[in-house]
């Protein structure tokens, strides 16, 4: 995979550190690990009390070391998003026997007591993978060599991720040199690689983009993570800088049929697809005047079976692409379209 | 003016700061303040060898605080855009003085060796205006009452700002109760008030917009300062928070008629009239369904005055809206537009 140096990069295999939780659904991150990169989890962690099961070996940090993991990523999220301060602990055990910490949470790293020294002196990393790097360049417009596929969304949080990851693991099936490129902090964890968009300065979206996917071999594809919706009246800014600095030669529009309006914004009705075709392909064009939609991804979780197949065959009517649900059908048509 | 406690405010009147510049050019923040805001400019003051004049009164901190200046400005852009060293004596002395540091420069201004603790000890603000106020919200997409009228550009630096100031003032000048919004460093410092919208985190973009022009009385006009152009590979995503955000009832569409390609960017071509209303509305609805075209603003400084009066009757039939120059041409056909 090539890799632009002005990402987040984090070393792997990790350690998935579970702190004292018992509840499986505050550690999402660790269990999305395991699913999407079982050859990148050494192990897993517990404090006194902890008792959630990824069913993976259980290590402390030096062992997990021994057994060449790199890193320990935080894998819960503790109430409030902060890291506790009894944790401190087993953060510098984990840097002294060597391993670079990952953290998604709010706390920054380096305010643990003593964690920043510790680090320096075993010569590790202290990684918050929603930092941007720093220096990060303005866009240039410039087309790159090499294929992109972005996700787009009528919506926020409908499965934008989740197609890219099971579309570049389809494609690397079928031998075709495709990679899956983060923009958000799970993705960025799953990837190893990336930059968590929205936290970026608003002058560099576009040009954080650019550097999300750098110029690959020519029939190489990059399957890259969208975030938010052009029609978001919040976040529609990261999400044309992101498509803008992408210059996508696909799109892939992702939608839940069951919904009308955006999550949490009842005044916000959603458009239909053909709507959010023409005006996601209108402002792509501008940095890739050949991007089409190549296919449609349908979250169909709160359909029956009857009720999803009529809205994917819908979809395909609509549109005259292949639709698909990652979850729920199979992508050999969609990854056909996308290689054109 | 009604006012959010979210964007930077900044204490008026300006002792202007020239340093030791000779050259006008390199003063153009001062130059703008002075023709912008006269009554807000109550002297200049050099360093020795500087002898760029904006027929202000000369005064040193002390005195010009006497006379009423709460902060003292810089005007100028030295080499580099940051502070140099030898400007600390005058900027303590300022301090001292009880006046405010306004600065646009890189440097920050906390990190002039002890002016941190002089404007602690003397109770004044030392403010950056580029740097965004902390703990921005995210945008809500509720609608506020007040009226909007958003600039908006086929392209970046073609007098979006100057449109706006211009507008603002025929409008007061008719009695008409308006405000002109600030998003970027000049306009701020002119407003006294707003926020540099490009140097705000992604995710913040629309709701700091929201906060830039707040709920005010129905009849009220505020005149919002564009960033960017929706056509621009680079700052897109800017423009687009920034519009959202703004909910705007009215667009003035900003053009330059001799520009072929974006400046700077010669692989890309500029818009047409139509096409730049049809996509600034198709996105503009988004938060405000009765937004419309009100007026064209055309940069015509290229032009002699008969392709200039040729170019505004051009766009005219084009878009059948009112189009003016508002360095060349009167305001009020636009002004009555805006009004509908």
């Amino acid at each position: 995979m090539s890799q632009s140096v002005n990402t987040v990069t984090l070393r792997k295999p990790y350690l998935l550190f579970l702190g004292e939780e018992t509840n499986p659904l505050k550690a999402k991150t660790a269990f999305g690990l395991r699913d999407w990169v079982p050859e990148s989890c050494i192990g897993q962690m517990h404090m006194p009390g902890g008792h959630v099961d990824l069913g993976l070996p259980e290590l402390d940090p030096s062992s997990a070391s021994a057994a060449g993991a790199r890193s320990l990523l935080i894998g819960v999220t503790p109430v409030g998003g902060r890291i506790p301060s009894h944790w401190a602990q087993a953060l510098l055990a984990a840097v002294q026997a060597g391993l670079d910490i990952v953290s998604g949470l709010h706390t920054p790293l380096e305010s643990v007591p003593g964690l920043r020294q510790a680090a320096e002196q075993a010569g590790v990393a202290l990684i918050d993978v929603r930092r941007p790097p720093a220096n990060l360049p303005r866009a240039t417009g410039k087309r790159r060599r090499g294929k992109r596929a972005a996700m787009v969304g009528t919506d926020c949080a409908l499965g934008k991720k989740y197609t890219a990851l099971a579309l570049a693991k389809a494609m690397q099936t079928q031998g075709i040199d495709a990679d899956f490129r983060a923009t958000g902090q799970t993705g960025i964890m799953i990837a190893g690689a990336g930059i968590a968009i929205d936290a970026v300065i608003a002058d560099f979206i576009a040009g954080a983009a650019e550097c999300i996917s750098p110029e690959a071999a020519p029939d190489h594809w990059d399957l890259i993570e969208g975030q938010g919706s052009i029609y978001h009246p919040a976040y529609a800014g990261v999400t044309l800088g992101l498509l803008h600095g992408s210059q996508p030669d696909a799109l892939i529009l992702c939608h839940d049929p069951s919904r009308t309006h955006l999550v949490s914004w009842p005044d916000f009705s959603l458009p239909s697809l053909q709507e959010a075709r023409q005006l996601y392909l209108h402002i792509a064009r501008l940095t890739n005047p050949d991007v089409r939609v190549a296919a449609v991804s349908l979250n169909t979780s709160a359909l029956d079976d009857a009720a999803a197949h009529e809205a994917l065959a819908r979809a395909e009517r609509e549109l005259g692409v292949p639709a698909f649900d990652p979850m729920r059908t199979p992508l050999d048509r969609a990854v056909a379209s996308l290689l054109g």
